[in-house]
This record gives C-alpha cells, sequence and structure tokens, in this order.
C-alpha cells in the first residue's frame, strides 16, 4: 500500500543515498511549514562538511554553461556534487526554470550529480532561508560538494550567494558589464571573477577595469583571481575549478571559513527569530493592529507610537 | 545663552517658515532614537497633503542634472519644492554626496527650494523608513511638493522609489539600459519613463524596448509614457513635467492616489512593527539569545527551534 512517507523516513532513506528522497525533502522545505520545521531539526545535526559554492552575475552571462562544465570538471576529478539552481524571480519550483539548463541533463543518468531548481512558495523567510535549509539537505544527504547558481542580480541573489563558502562572479568583456558587477553589489561578494565568453573582444579592458575596482576596495587577505573562460567550448574551466580550489585552501588555511561560517549561522538565527516573532504578532493581535491600522490611516497616531502600542499589547498577553 | 533647541521648538520654527530648522529636524530623523521619535509626533498630524514625486535610474543615467531643471521648471511656475536626494551606499550625508549636485546650488540662494541629501545613521529600519519620516518633515513643513532622487538601482532604491505617488525612471539610450531597468524591477515601479541624453543614438530603439516590454507586463489603467529629453539643455524637461502631471490627475482623478497611499502606510506600520519586535527582543533576551546561539554553532540545536525557544522566553517574561 503506498503512503505518504514522513521527514523522518525521507531522511533516513537520502542519507542512505535514495535521490528521490532527497528530492522529495526539497520539496518539503520550499512548501514551509510544520513539515519544513521537522526536516530541520533532522538535517541540521548531520551537516557542516559540505564546501559550497555559489555561482552568481547577470543574466545572459553563461552561468548555467559554466556550471554544467564545472560539474563535468568535479565529476573527472571522481567527486560527487549536489547542485541548486535558484531563481528568486519565478514562482515555480522543481524544473520549471529548467529551460536553459538542457545541456546540465547530460549529468541526468549520472548518480554522482543531483541537479535541482529553487524557488519559495511558503518558506519562512524567503528563499534566502529556504536556499540554506537546501544546502544543508544535500550536506546531510552525503555531498560533500554544493553548488548554489543563481539568476539575476538583485538583492536576493546577493543574499544567496553569501550563504556559499566561495562566490564566483560570472561576467562577460565588454566595459558595461565590469561596472554592472560594481552597482549590483556583486564587486563586494566575488571571490573569483570569471570573464566568460573570452573569445570575444573586450577580455583585456574588462580585467583592466575588473583590477581598477578592486585596487579601490578593501580586500584583506585574498585578491580575487580574474579567470577568463569559454564555457561553451569548455575553455578555462579547469583555471576556474582551480581557482575555486585556491580560495578553499586558503579559507581553510587562514581559520576564516569556521569564522564566516559561524557567522552566517548567527545571521541566520537572527533573521529567523525575526521572522518567528513578526508571524507571532500579527497571530496574536490581529484585532490591535487593525485598530491601530486605522488610527494611523486617519491620522490619530503616528506609526512608530502605533507600533510601540502594539509591542505593549503584545507583552500584555492575547489581544 | 545658546542652547540645543529641542524638537518641538524646531518643529514650529519649521512650520513658521525656518529652512534651517527644517534641516535641522532632517538630521534629528536620520540620527534616529527617542528624538526622531518625538519628531515623528509632531510631524504626523500635520502632513498629508504634499504630492511626491520619485526620480531614479542608474548612475550616471542624468538624475541630478534632471531633477535641477525640473526644479526650475516648478518654480518657474511658482510653487516650492523640497528635494531629498538618497543615497543608500553612503554611510553620509548632509552634504557629502553633493558631489555632482553642483548645478542644483544655482538653486541655494532661493528660499522656495529646499535641498538635502538624506543617507542614514541610526534610524530604526534603515534608510527606507527614514526616507519616508524626511517625506513627512517637508511635508508638516509646508512644502506642497516633494522631489526624491535616489542614487543606484538596487532594493534599496526600488523600495524608496515605491515612497513616492509618482515614480520617473530614467535611462539613456542604448539596448542595455532598458533591459538593465527591466532586471532592476524599475520597470515595475516606473509612472513615467524619461530617455534623458536623447541627443545620443538610440532613442527610439530603447523607446521601443520599453515598449515592448512593457507591453509583456500588467499595466493597469495606466500606460507609462516614454519621454525624451536632454537635460543638460533642458530640451524635453517641461514635457517630462507634464507627464509627472498627468500621472498626478490619473490618480486623483480615479481614486488610486488615497489608495496608494493606504496601502504605503500599512506597509510602513508592519515595517516599524518588525523593527520594533526585533529590537525588544535582543534587549530583554541578550543572555538567551547568546546561549541558543551557542547552541546552534554546536550544532546541538537547529536555528528553526532555537528561534522558537528564544520566542518562548520572551512570551515566559525577562530572560
Amino acid at each position: 500500500m503506498p503512503r505518504t512517507r514522513d521527514p523522518k523516513e525521507l531522511f533516513d532513506a537520502a542519507v542512505a543515498g535514495d535521490r528521490a528522497a532527497v528530492a522529495r525533502l526539497l520539496s518539503v522545505v520550499e512548501r514551509g511549514g510544520p513539515a519544513a520545521r521537522d526536516v530541520s531539526r533532522l538535517v541540521f545535526p548531520r551537516c557542516g562538511d559540505a564546501y559550497t559554492v555559489g555561482i552568481t552575475g547577470a543574466p545572459g552571462a553563461g552561468k548555467s554553461t559554466l556550471t554544467d562544465q564545472v560539474i563535468t570538471t568535479i565529476r573527472g576529478a571522481g567527486e560527487e556534487v549536489g547542485v541548486l539552481a535558484v531563481d528568486p524571480s519565478s514562482p515555480f519550483s522543481g524544473g520549471a526554470i529548467l529551460g536553459d539548463r538542457v545541456r546540465m541533463q547530460d549529468h541526468a543518468l549520472d548518480q554522482g550529480v543531483f541537479i535541482r531548481s529553487m524557488a519559495t512558495r511558503g518558506h519562512l523567510g524567503g528563499l534566502t532561508l529556504a536556499t540554506r535549509e537546501a544546502i544543508r539537505v544535500l550536506d546531510a544527504s552525503g555531498f560533500r560538494l554544493v553548488l548554489v547558481e543563481t539568476v539575476g542580480v538583485g538583492q536576493v541573489e546577493v543574499e544567496i550567494a553569501q550563504a556559499a563558502d566561495t562566490t564566483v562572479v560570472v561576467v562577460n568583456p565588454g566595459w558595461g558589464d565590469a561596472v554592472q558587477a560594481n552597482k549590483a553589489g556583486l564587486l563586494e561578494i566575488a571571490d573569483v571573477f570569471v570573464i566568460n565568453k573570452a573569445d570575444r573582444p573586450g577580455v583585456r579592458e574588462t580585467e583592466r577595469d575588473l583590477k581598477s575596482m578592486l585596487s579601490m576596495s578593501d580586500l584583506g587577505d585574498w585578491t580575487p583571481p580574474i579567470v577568463p573562460a569559454v564555457a561553451s567550448t569548455g575553455e578555462g574551466v579547469a583555471d576556474v575549478w582551480a581557482a575555486i580550489g585556491d580560495h578553499r585552501r586558503h579559507l581553510e588555511g587562514s581559520g576564516l571559513l569556521e569564522g564566516r561560517r559561524r557567522h552566517r549561522l548567527e545571521d541566520e538565527l537572527r533573521e529567523i527569530v525575526v521572522r518567528r516573532l513578526e508571524q507571532e504578532a500579527y497571530q496574536r493581535c490581529a484585532d490591535a493592529f487593525e485598530r491601530l491600522l486605522v488610527g494611523v490611516l486617519e491620522r490619530r497616531v503616528d506609526p512608530y507610537s502605533a507600533a510601540d502600542e502594539l509591542v505593549e499589547t503584545l507583552r500584555g498577553g492575547e489581544d
């Protein structure tokens, strides 16, 4: 008799190597709610080993093709890899944004590769928190390496990229692209730059622009290497992977990796607490909120005083 | 004997037309804290009449020059105007980002124009909430028209632009720029498009691209006009101002203005409540938070369960 397996059964199956169970755990995480909480509790103590690589950049920069080639490189070295493709602008998931991901299906029959598109449905705190949780599901399922590819260059993409141990920013030849990377805040989060489509003109100018922008930044101990590549032919992909390895050894050797991960967990905890407080406040004080909102709309009370009153009501108990 | 005037005195002076008092009120708002709360309480009941125009777009698009020319147009019509220039990337304020604002100093001796750069220091909820508050300070000080110019195209800029009744998005001729506007979410918030630097080639292509992107959007009752202009010579600026007026009449005539403003106030109240809850949680439960964080870092408890425990502690009273 077929039945829905509960999170514990799914988790045990995922840890034992059942890829379908991994996919179903990720669906549970995306949907949010109590079952997602159960998954968190099961997964969290079992993870912490996976190294995470974020790949981001403007749409059209060739991130999917590069990711595809990096997967091939990783598989060539005999390692397993989990891949999350995250699209903040898409309300769909589980394959809906796989349009430009056809090439990745070269890996579809390879048990050593697990590829999954992520979007958000009901997860508390949205896609950023859901992605961190999904990384942990892959981690606990035994993947020592997780790639996270994001589509777009908005705030959410930057946040998601920050969840990675090494962040790769993909640009293309052309002055504007390097400048866009700067504007979008990508310069601050890049550990490795890839100038993809490097068979086009303007590579040297883009490299010079990136270097000049980097020279104005506070870089600390690591200067992001700038690696030219042509992902569509595989040219330079080994160099990209080598640069990621260099950055990893830098973080591990200097003790920075542990510090970064602790800092990320602290940020995540704070974010979850805020979302929980918000949720609880509106559940417990729905009537008080409505009443205060009317007061604000009628300009009888300013929003800051109204917020004070609501916090007082919450402290005093049920509404 | 000179002394620091309190918010009430500053407020009374600002309402009476003292521009220096307006500037000092804005500084109080930027700094945040109890004095900023006092300003909110004083200002809120006295405002609601100012019409707000947001001007945004990529760096280099010529927003400052356009804003400068729009000010001249407004002054030519005999109206007074308050202007906020908001730079989310700058930790400075009060003139520090006025570098490219030299042209605006044409208006420096004009009592009918008040120009101020805004950044954030301590304001609860950051620059978005501080800007809304600053708009209200200008509103209560008697300005019937407030321009808000933002630098950059990130999430914060979009949020700030959404605080305006009419949002003007400035692009330049060139295919890439229209596409960038789409990517950055500016397309969704634009009520009026300005193709600035329209003496350069590519105006028609940019117009076509914008139209094609608009045709794929859910526009409702208003189709954003696309206005070519050369802000540096003043060409087309009267058309820009006319398009803003058209949009204003559309909002006022359809009753949409009231609805938009109510919706914005509700969002603002929710945001303030969340920030207050967060602040209060960490004040009351600092020790519990530290203890739970250690548990998370040592992987004894997952972040979601830790957040639950913290919310329980808050509900139970002091830590």
